[in-house]
């Protein structure tokens, strides 16, 4: 094995029109972020890449951040869009080492969908909201005309304060970094799938998502320094992985046979022809930390109920820039990348 | 007439399904809110009824708002999507009287929207961001398929310092305040609408949207007192006083032949049969000031770019709670509601 990335010798081209895969969580989306927004938008907290933006507001240091959300069906085992929609902008704060304060809660409604649904909706909203110590303060109600929509939208905004001192982000992950993820993976993805395509497995899969705040905090309180956090949602591990290791110009390897899964989402998976690296979650994160405090870190994550699996699965290493490889089953070396296009629509 | 509001003897009744009137800026809309939305997320900074929250964040005060933007078409005589999100939620902030500061910038994508659109409204998202003096610090971007959204929606959420020691608020105004608008109304709903139905005007009229914090800017700078500031967008002028005064619990009462409306507005309002104090506008604000203030406040308008057509068009009295009356051209006095469902969908 070289020390070169592998180069597709087909570009890949620029696309006239806007396609799923926009908005899937792999290298298409990713070379659109990177080719129109982050250059369009030029600033210094959105080259950060990170999750969340830190910005400075008087004498305190928050953080802030967005996500619309689309998932389809807007309801599925575990959860739905408003649960999501909550969990997934408070995961985004923390994941910048911030305490959620405040949400903003903006729906976008198809004329004829059910007001039982949007009710619904709006009260897993709040119940997420305060589960999550959490406030949604503000808000916006929009309707498009049928077939210009597809039930509910939901966007959520996020304010949160960060008391951290050293910055949580790629930038500030180093060789000898311990990679640990919070849990077992995958479970998300497959329970949209399931509930998309109507597959029944033994046992219903849930949703994992969850609110990941005061996971992070245990780790901070512990005196954890966590250099760098990402939640797993598009894409999964393997895209965050990629993404961090690229935007830090650091190389990774990961075990494959350490990172957890649970034996349903395996099966699932391997009916589908699918990786679990690659499937989104929506209440896991990955920590790199000093290899030196990996197991206090996981002890720290195990007393939590959103990190009871927690283990580590890899580490930081020292020659292949922004490059993931992962050491397989049979004990050999392989590639990491995004996937190129599009693994389940809307997952999120 | 008597000291009574008008009641209507059948109850509005509760939909089942959503409507396009839930989005319209009307009476329908604001029932959702008062009967959804406030109470199923009740706490403080919702219940002020603002365009923004006010929220304590360390030592500093930051105000907070969200809205998604859904116009149809995205782009229009004078602006576009991307410029209406940015300019809209930089009003929401500057009516709490905060500095803008940061904005997010959400997209929700259809399948197969050319990507040259998505390319503009970036742009001018970008290059209305820097007029207005505030960085898109975060971002989103989803994509849904083809018939399940319309080319581009767009979602901001932002956040703004807020200096100013008195709140400006509906509760801060008092009966003898003034009522200023900043400019002609109705530019930026005519333009939508001629802009949709293929209406040709001898000349076009362009949107209004602005950037109001600047303007606000002058007012706080010359020391007004600013009771309460609002932006006029759906449901226009007729609709914040309405919003005002019941959140206030005071009565309002108007000059209809004060009310400034350019040539062109009022001539495609006469031949559509449109009342423009009903009409949307995207860069003109209603502020309540003293009485003792108001020509000061005019004057300070005025040397601004968006108040040079800023003038003083009512009283908040002492009878009436909550209701706003119009004295008219006739002499005569009349109610002034919102209007129960929806002037024109996807205004904004």
């Amino acid at each position: 094995m070289t020390n070169v990335a592998p180069v597709c010798p087909i570009p890949a081209s620029r696309h006239d029109t806007v396609m799923l895969a926009h908005g899937g969580g792999g290298r298409i989306m990713h070379d659109l972020l990177e080719r129109l927004i982050v250059p369009t938008f030029h600033n210094p907290a959105m080259e950060t890449r990170h999750d969340a933006a830190v910005v400075g507001v008087g004498d305190a240091r928050i953080a802030f951040t967005t996500d619309s959300y689309v998932v389809s069906p807007y309801f599925f085992p575990g959860g739905d869009i408003g649960v999501l929609a909550v969990n997934g902008t408070v995961n985004d704060l923390a994941m910048a080492g911030a305490r959620p304060v405040c949400l903003s809660a903006a729906l976008i409604l198809e004329e004829g969908c059910p007001m039982a649904a949007v009710e619904r909706v709006v009260a897993s909203m709040a119940r997420s909201a305060e589960e999550a110590g959490v406030t949604i303060v503000t808000g916006d109600t929009k309707v498009v005309d049928r077939g210009k929509g597809d039930g509910i939208f939901v966007n959520t905004a996020g304010v949160g304060i960060v008391e951290q001192v050293d910055p949580i982000a790629p930038s500030q992950v180093r060789p000898g970094d311990a990679i640990l993820v919070s849990g077992d993976l995958g479970r998300h993805g497959i329970a949209i799938m399931a509930a998309r395509e109507g597959l029944a497995f033994e046992t219903t899969i849930e949703s994992d998502t969850a609110p990941l705040w005061s996971l992070v905090d245990s780790l901070l309180r512990a005196n954890i320094p966590c250099h760098c956090l990402r939640d797993l949602t598009r894409g999964g591990l393997a895209s965050a992985l990629v993404e961090v290791a690229e935007a830090a110009g650091v190389p990774i390897e990961i075990d494959e046979t350490r990172i957890p899964v649970c034996d349903q989402v395996r099966g699932a998976c391997e009916m589908l022809g699918l990786d679990p690296a690659y499937v989104a979650n929506e209440g896991r994160l990955v920590a790199f930390v000093p290899a030196a405090d990996a197991e206090r870190a996981v002890r720290a994550m195990r007393t939590h109920p959103a990190g009871r699996q927690a283990c580590a699965i890899g580490t930081v290493t020292g020659d292949r820039q922004g490059v993931v490889t992962a050491r397989t089953a049979l004990g050999t070396l392989r590639y990491v990348d995004m996937f190129s296009g599009e693994q389940l629509p809307r997952i999120c």
